[in-house]
């Protein structure tokens, strides 16, 4: 983000990082927080006043005793500079214009008829075209756009390797939007993008490891441990939805058999309801008015659909022990059908003192994914 | 280790680390390793060189074009000082004395008449004695002993919380074994200390991430992740044995239901095997003998079992994607009765490329515990 390239760039980014994910911090207190000294701290911090990236607020305490200066606290200036997030799914792109510090100032939908690369390019260029010129005028402030997508994504090219949802194979996401936007663009899966959020800006901050588990159509997990998202060294992690939690259950898309995903996923939850009810029609919506309106046959299929989730749950905290763990996504905004089956799969099969995890259980509030890919974008320009 | 508090020390043990883990290393290549300088990397070789732990090779490369000295190598004084390690089991001690470089020098077993702490801190103590005092006049070099026990122990401070297989509440082994032995104590949970001795010498090292995972009565796992072990906020981590995978499976000790354990535990085993042969009084020899005689119903159980640990192997490689996965334990003195479905299991719920992680599936020699007891005894030593 800066022309000169200098040995100063790595205490800035570590500065950036701690002011923008902590808030409002001393030189002394970012000193002693990074390892750093003050003479770093305030080396590093020059530029990004400078430039606008922070600002110092009124003085609050002093350094120390000895001290002749009143320490001032640095802050983020949010309005700084904008980032576009924008979440593609396939029947729709949902885009948000965040500032700085990841609050969402702007957002916007665009249905999506034809999910192929080049119909969501055309679209995606008319989505940014209207957040950025749209009320705000974001667009002087604006050089980043983070795209989140479902699937296996190479975030360090921005390649798209397979996106099943999609129906996408080796899309070259990041230089296509790069074309279509003139925005410097950044690609990465959906869930990690999520997770990112959670863990600059929601309650994954200052966390060493906590986890995200999204309930929808796909069901994944984000993980962070030992400070760092997990990427997993053969490209995979946070598959919960293919944990096997029934090895007598129903096979799964994967080949697997009783994966969480092949009993709760959205799609198999319409599946067994049009079974159980003899409704071969029957949508999501149908099943969960049945299920709401006390249809037993149909009220089973979510408590194990919850079950199942629980259980996958009580694998991620038996096996790495998050300090806590959020469970989100479009799927729970049945989640009154959920929650207690999802409670009590996770404290039936949650080891000794893995029990004492707190599950944050949420609906997903729908800018929240193009949120997180804005978040990553934030992220890129910080390591910039 | 070194009397004299100065900063040198954080690259002390950063220098000592590399070159114990990774094997001779020139200055020039320690100091691109650390990301030190050649300075600082001299100076903190220098006091360890002076005290005996490293030696300078002969020189076999030049540090670079215009460097007017050849580099030579730093490598481990492996005899310099030996470590005492010894895994508690119910019904014996295993003890071996290591080198610095984590060798077995020597061994020695003592049976255990009774696992209460009492009798068990006087037969440690005999057999230090025995290790120390044998063939091979250790005694003058050896300062510190690492214990390794099953179950969920405090490792700072030594404290045993509850290991169930000795039936031990709040045993305060590390100053108890002080006493009795004279020197510097580390205890540590058997897994983690396994884990450690694969990360520091054996198939972990260098490793991002990896796992191991222990089959035996109890079926443990230990973790890797972003080049540290995971210890788990609620001090739970790397429980595989119980992951749920089968909803509909035996209720476990722990009460969960289709436990890992409750299907492959060697207790579980030996009492499905009593069950479908109706001979109740079946030790898990005898299983294992009718199993590999063709006896189908007994075979079956060997599958289910390994199927069992298959599925949940698949369940860490799919959340966080270790490199490779070392399978090993006592129970695998039988691993040709699981071995074909320990891999069926796991092919079938790897998801994706997690397919990818290669298994490494061996039997494991019985002082390979305490060899891990002893390694976090140096690793303690390397951090002081």
């Amino acid at each position: 983000m800066f022309t000169e390239a200098d040995n100063v760039a790595p205490a800035m980014t570590a500065v950036l990082t701690a002011v923008l994910t902590e808030g409002p911090l001393s030189r002394v207190g970012l000193a002693r927080r990074l390892g750093l000294s003050s003479a770093a701290v305030t080396k590093a911090a020059r530029p990004l006043i400078e430039q606008g990236y922070l600002q110092e607020l009124a003085a609050t305490e002093r350094s120390g005793p000895g001290a002749g200066r009143p320490a001032s606290p640095l802050a983020i200036r949010a309005d700084r500079e904008f980032f576009v997030g924008v979440k593609i799914t396939a029947d729709e792109l949902i885009g948000v214009v965040c500032d700085l510090g990841a609050q969402v100032r702007a957002s916007a939908h665009r249905p999506l008829p034809y999910p192929d690369p080049e119909h969501v390019l055309t679209d995606l260029g008319h989505l940014v075209d209207d957040l950025l010129d749209g009320p705000g005028d974001y667009r002087a402030r604006t050089r980043r756009l983070g795209l989140a997508v479902s699937g296996d994504v190479d975030r360090a090219t921005g390649l798209v390797r397979y996106s099943p949802f999609l129906h996408w194979h080796d899309v070259p996401l990041l230089d296509l939007a790069e074309k279509i936007t003139g925005l410097t663009v950044t690609v990465e899966n959906d869930v990690k993008a999520l997770t990112t959020a959670e863990h600059w800006f929601g309650e994954g901050v200052g966390a060493e490891s906590f986890a995200l588990v999204t309930v929808g159509t796909g069901i994944g997990c984000g993980l962070v441990v030992n400070g760092r998202i997990v990427s997993g060294s053969h490209g995979v992690a946070g598959e919960i939805g293919h944990i096997g939690v029934d090895v007598s259950g129903p096979v799964c898309h994967c080949g697997g058999r009783g994966c969480v995903e092949a009993i709760a996923g959205t799609h198999a939850i319409v599946g067994r309801a049009r079974e159980r009810s003899g409704r071969p029609d029957l949508s999501f919506d149908d099943a969960v008015a049945l299920a709401r309106g006390g249809d037993q046959r149909v009220g089973a299929v979510f408590a194990e659909a919850g079950n199942a989730i629980g259980c996958g749950i009580a694998a991620v905290a038996n096996l790495v022990g998050p300090s806590r763990i959020v469970v989100s996504g479009e799927g729970l905004a049945a989640y009154d059908l959920f929650e207690t089956h999802i409670r009590a799969g996770f404290e039936r099969q949650a080891f000794g003192a893995a029990t004492d995890c707190p599950l944050s259980i949420r609906p997903l509030p729908f800018e929240e994914w193009a949120r997180g890919a804005a978040t990553v974008s934030i992220q890129a320009f910080v390591a910039s």
